[in-house]
C-alpha cells in the first residue's frame, strides 16, 4: 500500500483541476520511482504517459489502484481491480454513506471481501508516503506544502483536518513518514491503520485526529499494545455536547463526556492534545527528545522577563525548577560574569553571546539535579546569532536529557529556528507550549514505567 | 515624549554596534521628521550629522533627550539636560538599582525632581512610536521587525519581553501605536504610563507585561477608570511560587497566588492572557471587533473536522452554538446545494467556493440568534482562494457582530491570512485561539455592562 512498485490511477484525466488529473500530476511532480498507469476509457495518453481503458488491459502487476471516478462507476472499476488481482485500493471518490448512499458503499465492501482487497475510503484523501512518494491527495501542490521525510505518521479521518495538518507539518522541523486519511472507513478502519503503523519501522510517533471509533474493543486492545512501543498523540473531535451532534457520520464505540474520554485515553497512555496546535507541539518534542527521569527543569535565558514567564508555565504544567547542585553553582559562579545571578532560571542577561550560553550549558548538563532543560534564546538581543545556534546544536548531540528551546519572533528568529529544528532541536513560540510539551514527555515516561513495575 | 520636534542623542557614537550608534542609525532609518542632535564629547560629526559636545551647546529647543552613556556619567549629563530645560529624558543605560547601585539611581531621581524632568528608565529600551517614528530601541533593525502603525499600545517592564513581543506584533495585521519599556521605573512608572495612554487618542487597546507594581493603590484606582474606556490586556509574570523568587527587582504591591491575581484583575476588568501568545491573540480581536451581545456562535466551515474541533473549543470556552432562526434555515435550505446539511456548525464541504460562503454569510448575518461568527476557511481546499478573501472582507465592512476567521496553514495560507488581517479581519491558527479570543471579548462586554446597570 505504502511502497507500491506500480500504481494505476483510475479516472486519470487530461483536464486540469479534475481530481484524476491532480493526482497524476502530483505523482509526476513528486518524482515517484515506480510505474504509473493512467486509466481512462477515452484518452490514449495523458500528461505524456500511455493511458489504458481499464486495469485489465495493463499487462503488468499493479500494486496499488487509486480510484477517482464518479460514485456510481466505482463498483464496476473495483470489480475490475479484483479481477486484475490488485490487492490495495484507495477510493477517493465521495458520494457514498456520507450522503446516505449506504447501499452503494456496501457494494464496495462486498467486492473487497470477494477479492480480498484492502480498500481505503471511500470519500477520503488517501495516502501520502514521504519516502516512496506515493501521493493520492487531490489537492493542488501550491495550496499545500508537503512535509519533508521524517518519523511522524499521521492518521486523520477528516480530509480537511488531514490536509491542514500536513500543511502545518511542512513548516516544522520534524518530518512525515506516512499520512492516511481514511474517510468512510468502509473496509480499512483506524484499527487496521494503527496496527500497520505499530509495526512500521519508519514510524516513531503516531499522531491521530479521530471523531469516532468503529470497533471499540479491538481498538482499545490494540492501543494498549502500541502505546508501550511508540507514543500516540491524539486529538479527539466531538468531545462536547454541541459537537457530538456535528459528528454524525460514525457510530462511536467510545462515547461520553470530555472528562470520560480523557480518563480512558490516559489509561491507554495516549497523549491528548487539547487544540490543533498542540498536536504539532507534542509531535515535535516526541520525535526528537529522550524520556525525562523526573520533573526538575533548568531554565537558561537571555531575557529576565521571558525566564519569569517560562517559570510560571513550568509550575502551571506540574513541573518544578531544579535546584542546582553545589558543584554547578560554584562552577557557574567562577565562569560567568558577576552580573549573572546564580539561580534558576539562570538569566544570562541581554548581552549574552554563544560563549556565555556554552559556559552555562556545560555546567548544567552535568548536574544530576536537572531532568530537563528549557533554553530561552531571544534572537532580538545583540548577542544571539547563528553562533549560538551552532553551540546549541553541539550540546544537543551529547545531551542525555530532554531539551526545548523558546525563541519567539518574526523573520530573523524564523531563520534561526529553522536551523535548530533541522538539527533536531524542538523550538517553541511561547513559554506555555514549551513547558506543556515537556510535561507530556514526562507523562508518557511515567506511563511507560508504570507498566514495567 | 512621544511626538518630539527635536531629539538629542547623548552618547551618539560613530562606532557601529555601540548603543549610541544603533539608536542614531534607527532614527535615521525610520525617517524621523524632527531634528536630531547627536551629542558626543569628541566627534565633530556622526553619520553625516553635526555633533555637539553637550546639550548645552545646542541652540535649539530639545523636546526629548535619549541618554546612552556609562552609568557613572549619567547624573552629570542629566544635570545638563535640566539646565538645557529638556523635560523628557529616556535613560537606556544600565548599571543602577538592578545591579545594587541604588545611590546612583537616587541621584537621577533627585535631579529629575529638581528640574521637573519626566525620566523613563534607567535600564530600559525606552520608547517606540510608530507615527512620530521616535525610536530609542538599541536593537539592530535586522533582528527585530518593527510593527506597522495601529491602535495597540504596549507597556513592558522587561526589555527582552518588550522587544520579543514587538517583533511578534510585526507579523500581525494589527499595528502598534506606542511602545514603552520603562525598566527600573525610577521616576516614571507603570501608573504614569497607563495614565498617559488612557488619554491618548491613538491608543485603542493597551497590552501590558508586568512583574510588579510600584504604587499599588494609585494603580488600582487608575486601572478601574481606564478599563471603562479602553481594554487592558495583561500578562503578569511571577504568578507562581517559583517565579515570584525570580521577580526580585521590585516591591510588588499586588502580591499573592495566581488565583488571587486573577480575581483582582477580573474585578478591574483586565483581560488576562495566560501565555505570551494569548497577549497577541487577544490584542488582535480587541483591536478590530465590536462587543458581542451574547454568547451564541455561528460556525461556517469548508472542513467538517475543523468545524467539529471549533465546536469543542466554543463549548470549552463557555460559549455556545447559536440555533439558527426558521428564516435562516429555510433561506439556507433554498440557496445551498443539497450536500450541505443545514445545521450549526454549517459545513459547506470541501469544494465550497466564495459564492457558497457568500450565500451562507448573507443568511447568517441577518439572524438575530447569532451573536458572534467563526468562519473557518481552509485554504488547502480547491475552492478557497483570494476571491473568498474578497467576499469575507466585503462582509466584514457591514458586519455588526464580532467575527473571527480560522485559517491554519503554511505559505499559501499565510498570504491570504495577511490579506484578511490588513483589512481588519482577525485570523487565527488554531480553533482554541479563535474561541478563547471571542470569549474574552464577551467577558469584557459583560464587565462594561455590569458597570452600567
Amino acid at each position: 500500500m505504502f511502497a507500491p512498485r506500480s500504481v494505476a490511477i483510475i479516472g486519470a484525466s487530461a483536464t486540469a483541476n479534475k481530481v484524476g488529473h491532480v493526482i497524476l500530476q502530483n505523482y509526476l511532480d513528486a518524482g515517484y520511482a515506480g510505474k504509473i498507469y493512467p486509466i481512462n476509457t477515452k484518452e490514449a495518453s495523458i500528461l505524456g504517459l500511455k493511458a489504458y481503458p481499464s486495469v485489465l488491459s495493463v499487462k503488468d502487476v499493479i500494486d496499488l489502484a487509486v480510484i477517482a471516478v464518479p460514485a456510481q462507476v466505482v463498483p464496476q472499476v473495483l470489480e475490475e481491480c479484483g479481477k486484475a488481482k490488485i490487492k490495495n485500493v484507495v477510493v477517493v471518490s465521495g458520494g457514498f454513506a456520507e450522503m446516505g448512499n449506504t447501499n452503494l458503499q456496501n457494494k464496495l465492501v462486498d467486492i473487497s471481501k470477494k477479492y480480498g482487497i484492502a480498500l481505503i475510503g471511500p470519500n477520503c484523501l488517501g495516502l501520502l508516503d514521504s519516502r516512496s512518494r506515493v501521493d493520492t491527495l487531490f489537492l493542488p501542490t501550491y495550496k499545500l506544502s508537503k512535509p519533508k521525510i521524517g518519523g511522524v505518521s499521521f492518521v486523520a479521518q477528516s480530509g480537511a483536518v488531514g490536509s491542514t495538518v500536513l500543511d502545518l507539518i511542512s513548516k516544522e522541523g520534524f518530518g512525515l513518514s506516512k499520512f492516511v486519511s481514511y474517510g468512510n472507513a468502509a473496509v480499512v478502519d483506524e484499527t487496521d491503520i494503527l496496527k500497520f503503523l505499530a509495526d512500521d519501522e519508519d514510524t516513531k510517533v503516531i499522531i491521530v485526529y479521530m471523531e469516532g471509533v468503529q470497533r471499540g474493543k479491538e481498538f482499545v486492545e490494540l492501543a494498549k499494545e502500541i502505546t508501550r512501543k511508540k507514543p500516540i498523540i491524539v486529538i479527539k473531535g466531538g468531545v462536547t455536547p454541541g459537537s457530538a451532534g456535528a459528528v454524525h457520520s460514525h457510530t462511536a464505540s467510545l462515547s461520553g463526556s470530555f472528562a470520560a474520554y480523557q480518563a480512558v485515553f490516559r489509561q491507554f497512555g495516549f497523549i491528548v492534545a487539547d487544540d490543533l496546535s498542540e498536536l504539532l507541539h507534542f509531535a515535535k518534542i516526541f520525535s526528537t527528545e529522550p524520556m525525562p527521569k523526573g520533573n526538575r527543569v533548568a531554565i537558561v535565558t537571555n531575557g529576565g522577563g521571558a525566564g519569569v514567564l517560562e517559570t510560571d508555565e513550568v509550575f502551571l504544567n506540574g513541573l518544578q525548577l531544579a535546584e542546582f547542585s553545589k558543584e554547578t553553582q560554584s562552577s557557574l559562579q567562577k565562569s560567568l560574569p558577576p552580573i549573572v545571578a546564580i539561580r534558576n532560571p539562570l538569566d544570562l542577561v541581554g548581552d549574552a553571546d554563544d560563549k556565555r550560553y556554552e559556559t552555562a550549558l556545560n555546567a548544567l548538563s552535568k548536574d544530576k539535579n536537572v531532568d530537563m532543560m528549557i533554553v530561552i534564546a531571544l534572537f532580538q538581543t545583540p548577542g544571539a546569532d547563528s553562533r549560538l545556534v551552532s553551540t546549541l546544536i553541539g550540546f544537543k548531540q551529547n545531551m542525555q536529557i530532554p531539551m526545548a528551546v523558546l525563541s519567539p519572533g518574526s523573520d530573523y528568529t524564523a531563520v534561526h529556528k529553522m536551523m535548530m529544528e533541522s538539527s533536531g532541536i524542538p523550538v517553541y513560540d511561547s513559554p506555555g507550549a514549551a513547558a506543556k510539551s515537556l510535561s507530556k514527555l514526562l507523562e508518557y515516561s511515567k506511563f511507560l514505567s508504570r507498566g514495567k513495575s
